[in-house]
């Protein structure tokens, strides 16, 4: 039955276009098309060595003309083309586990990138399994994480697939130094090159975020310029009232979202999640810029702006320790901090991040109720909180009333826990007596 | 030599005043004075037990006229007054630490209150050897982390000691249930009384931070009230020009702060901390409201405004992992998250702090180098950074430069990660098939 | 279903005997009775201070005249008797999750004593309700671990029962200072004396192990005497024929062990923990003398036998790491310590050790197959392993098979990991050239 | 100073020979050479290839016929031939920071080849630095963990070292498919070949282990078989009278052992760690039969014998929890997993395993006494322990004394620790009801 319904909202969701085959070619290989310069290039270039191309477009929420890249890759020679809307599933089942984690990478980075990519290497592998294409390929680079999240879910999914990345292959990156020479090869080929000069970084969209990295921004002491973001206000032009917001949460994930100015709301998934995009942005929530450790074993400074997920991080760390037992709070975080690592290196589709989602997810259990917080300039101010299923005891722990506790417990709790801090000195004293 | 140069600065602090001693005396008590109600009647009470009295009072940065407290203490009968200007000590020896591990309880709390307990009870525990007094008593409550903080502090030092905590004595917490007996008794015995009503909240304040709990604040729905905060400014009434600081660090600890445009320059521990208060106050930084979870196993609501530590947060996270080798810091990041958790637990003076506070000291050799960063309407945004010990290679990330890095290494790489994933999905297929 | 089946077998299970119940008592209380001088003894000095008293003896292994001890404390003026055989429980719910972890304290106790605790607890709790006694009573001493183990599972699953622990009261271990005044005390009121003179060293004892500690092996110097282990055959005694069997696991729990020699088969829970233990015991399987950390802080001496525990524990991690992926494996044992660490200080029936059991079982999910190891002279030698679920593949891991591997991705591997190394070094040395 | 010395030393250890260079070659390589038919095949093929090769062989301890094989190497045409005698900087460098860390991985494999490789790696670098040797070559399998120890430890201390791994490049492993074409190689190179059958199984010594893999040990089931071993007796034909040893430790490192029957007495590294071996080789120690996963992904099967690194796990252990506080012990457990898994995957020239080996080192301060234990038929029993620093403190622990513990202490610290388990089941008794 839920299959059914999968299998009816995904054929509703793809918009499929043939054209005409290649005889005789080396075998179909699935691309993960963006529809910009380099993969435009990459789509010809293989089929240029001998490969039908598929082109695979996955929207995760990045701004784009989907229409328009689906006509280009058609022009392009595409055999089939699939536009496919993951935006929901990934909200549902990749940002919702992150949340639940607290997933965090070296304390800073909220992983909007790392979240989207298995998402979409698995819409790409199932249309390579239905399409009985043997290659897949992709315009990542070869120092960045993406190639590895990109090929580890593919490799995990379909472990005989064969995997061709143009930018670690000689014939490829030799032939293609810089900028100009895909610009080149795109003339002569009929590729339609960008009118806008390229912005001095890189950037990668979806849903959850925007990163910004290299060109300029590779000098780790240049500042972001201004004018750069494109998700969130900068903080000096944000508005000078707060947006008061109330985020119910349910077994660790919000269920509603309640603007309590204005009375807006929100209660599924997708919705919810872009309209604390939209409040996010608007007083310009989430921007950091750090220096971060590739999984490659490379420092990379890398910016990113995460409005709604960063308002998520802040609500549900307070409904969670409200609301879960402290120790364990303790191993859910050292859970979490592995998560994250996963998550980061490309692992999302390992047994071990399956079974840590399984165990955070069971974490999760009673992590639910309401926060009431307000976003300002940049901030996100936790004002309050409740919930039915609160470990927090006013009365146990008010400085008013006694209640069950005898207060007497707590010196026998010192003096035992002084025991082992006497014997330390004990012996400090008498080695200190001797030397 | 060093000993003799810090005996000459500890009597230059410490202002003493001798009293009358009593005959007969149970023995002799340092009490951990405040200045205010509660300590007040603990020292009389003490008195009236039979004990001699010394007060001892300890300057953390609060707000307090010592002046009048010594006179207070000596008048309601104190043997001896000690009133000790730790506040140095405090930034050198207790807050850098802090800073070096990114100490932080429970993913927010900045433990100000955490750091500042064990500098005042070895200092008490000090006058306590130094006079010869078999006992110590402070007026934490019987519900809290202070008591427990200070007394393990007591107990290791000074494994002997005697501890009178009279919040946990029944003979004294069933005589004053509530503040009007403790008026009632001070109005009886001579104790100067407050004119100005209580807060309804109770408050702990040094110079890293203040703490606002109990009172209205038990409700973990009710918002902080207006007006509360004594550290920062509102966010909404803050400048609408940034602060833009360079912090410079060695040993992970910051030695100068040079403010771009004012010029301003701090480079002593204790005015440069004093100097981050200055400015993170003013734009409103470090203000966190949360439900924490106290050792004693009950959670609590607390409010917390942390200006400067705030600051040198972000600041030494950056720096920090600018110059630290990526697998280093997973290790240093799980020391830290013991050392915050034994901090708060109030384990300072413990073999297993002293272990972890030198391995963190070890890991920080080559954290060293200037961050610039903007302070503005409760936020400190990182803006750049630069080291001589950076491990960050722009040739060597950078997209346009291959470098000594061959791209073609990444997809061995990434196929040997896969190994294991391929294995697991062998298996797993030949499960469903099965099924 | 389940409940019924369950109410009945506790029915058969149970042998009760009533007394006249006093009037006007303090109250009930289920006391935790072994049939010993110090257990008796409270039965009737809590007479004395004017309670009605129920006796608790399970039955979790130890041998034990459980008739005697039935009549003794009805004659004793026990007003009720209950004595229950907990063993299949003990195996199956209590072991058998030790089993699935490998729990180890501090890496090498076995943990029985820690087991066994919190089932016998359960049980005196669960006949507390359903009597309707607001009072336990156990007869741990003060200084050990078992007074925690037993009290936090009472607290937790009866979080308003009173306990009385006779060990920790004044009026109770300031009469009774030593064995000759509990001798003394018996003589007066009717309490059979035992005829045997005790062992210079107490004992606990459950068909998971035997410890031994206290008297003379307080001197951590001293070597354990000759002929005190009970379990266990001196290996110098023991057989000069190995046995070997094969031990069968499913979900991480083993489900039938076989001899091959004699064919002996055993799959229930309990027989087949009993028949390990036998085969154990006559191969001298098991023995420790450790020095070991106790919850309370002080270091102990104990001596331990676990013969059906040690070789479970060596077949179940044999057949762990034939099945369960590497990082899993390294993730669920962060978890094992977690639980190692709550069981052996009494908080099993906590939040943190319930979902730390959850998560481990759920690691469990593929811990399957058979391992063949042999018994002798107190060794257990693993032999072999299959497993129908193994992530073990001959021909991947085959010398003389290249297979689906390419060797030269190592080297891509290795490249990359050195990235970091290389780095590391390039900063190292241009430090030394400065210095 | 200490610098000339170790010159003097080294010149004492080091047999150059020299031998003709050819003209226009390749470059120099550093080949690792054993002396084996592998070793000596790659030799001359690296010769054939254009290269210059010195041959370098490290003396770890396993049994070999050094000058032999310093004769076959020069006659194979190897311009020099360094033989280097490393057996006390790898016992004092390596295996001891292994035994003060307990490294162990996989809960069982004590480290054998993992400790030898980066101390043979670290030879082979010094001397292709000093020699100008651009590249380094070894024997190594592609599918193993000693490609990537050997090569970390040369790209960590070499950065620009190149490295020939023949078993991973097409143009060797296609030539040489078996054993036989090896076979047929040497002859037509005049390689000596040699006369006794290989045994179906690979192995690896040094002085710590030997370790048996591969051939018919690849089928997880098959016994090992009878005769394999041979550092180890077969427990059944060891003496039916056991070794009762001393060991004294001083900074968690073993500083003497006497046995107390003979009183043979040992106190060099080398030395002491040579009649550890003797003892539990005498007696059949230390033997492990196991599936351990490979940093490349793959499961594999080993068998080790380990009988001197045993004998020491245990007695460093025991002494270790003796003088060690319980919570350093739990910080430095979670270490010591660190190392172990950098160890065994090949990084001990890391920044992070520098990092870990400082912290372990300075918590081995205070592991300092004697262990006494006994030696019998495979078993290591600890028998009792003694130590200036033991943190073992009889009177406290003593069920005799009471001291300076006050019993009713525990009974709050229960308290204490049990109010957060109330709270969680006043909680879910609200769900029940509920529910």
């Amino acid at each position: 039955m839920h299959l059914i319904l999968t299998l009816i909202t995904s054929s509703r969701r793809l918009k499929v276009l043939h054209s005409n085959s290649m005889s005789q070619s080396k075998g179909t290989v699935v691309l993960a098309y963006s529809g910009g310069l380099d993969t435009s290039c990459i789509l010809v270039w293989l089929k240029e060595q001998g490969y039908e191309v598929i082109a695979y477009l996955a929207n995760v929420g990045q701004e784009e003309d989907f229409e328009a890249a689906q006509k280009k890759a058609h022009a392009l020679g595409a055999k089939k083309v699939f536009i496919e809307d993951l935006r929901k599933e990934f909200v549902e089942e990749f940002i919702w586990p992150g949340v639940q984690a607290n997933a965090i990478y070296e304390d800073r980075y909220l992983l909007g990138t790392s979240l989207a990519r298995p998402c979409i290497a698995r819409g790409q592998v199932k249309i390579a399994k239905q399409e009985g294409a043997q290659f897949v390929s992709h315009g990542a680079t070869g120092k960045g994480n993406d190639q590895i999240r990109f090929e580890l879910t593919c490799y995990a999914l379909y472990p005989d697939v064969k995997i061709i990345s143009p930018w670690r292959l000689p014939e490829f990156f030799n032939r293609f130094l810089g900028r100009n020479d895909l610009m080149e090869y795109a003339k002569n080929h009929g590729i339609p090159v960008p009118v806008t000069p390229k912005s001095p970084w890189s950037m990668d969209a979806n849903l959850m975020h925007i990163s910004y990295e290299s060109g300029i921004l590779e000098n780790p002491k240049n500042q972001a310029p201004a004018g750069m973001y494109q998700m969130t206000t900068d903080p000096d032009k944000a508005p000078n009232t707060p947006d008061t917001l109330e985020i119910e949460f349910k077994n660790g994930v919000p269920v509603k979202v309640t603007n309590i100015h204005d009375k807006t709301t929100c209660d599924s998934a997708l919705e919810l999640f872009l309209y604390l995009n939209k409040i996010g942005g608007k007083h310009g929530v989430g921007r950091i810029d750090i220096i971060e450790n590739r999984f490659i074993g490379m420092k990379s400074r890398g910016i990113y702006e995460t409005p709604g997920g960063t308002i998520l991080f802040h609500a549900h760390m307070d409904i969670e320790t409200f609301t879960m037992d402290k120790e364990v709070r303790k191993i859910k975080q050292s859970l979490s901090l592995k998560f994250s690592e996963q998550l980061y290196n490309g692992f999302w589709d390992s047994p071990e991040c399956e079974f840590v989602r399984h165990c955070i997810n069971k974490s999760q259990e009673y992590v639910q109720g309401k926060v009431q917080l307000s976003v300002y300039k940049g901030n996100v101010y936790i004002l309050g909180r409740e919930s039915p299923s609160s470990l927090y005891n006013r009365d146990l722990v008010s400085m008013n009333v006694q209640g069950d506790y005898d207060p007497c417990d707590a010196g026998g709790f010192i003096k035992i826990n002084a025991v082992r801090l006497r014997e330390h000195h004990r012996l400090q004293s008498k080695k200190d007596c001797k030397a």
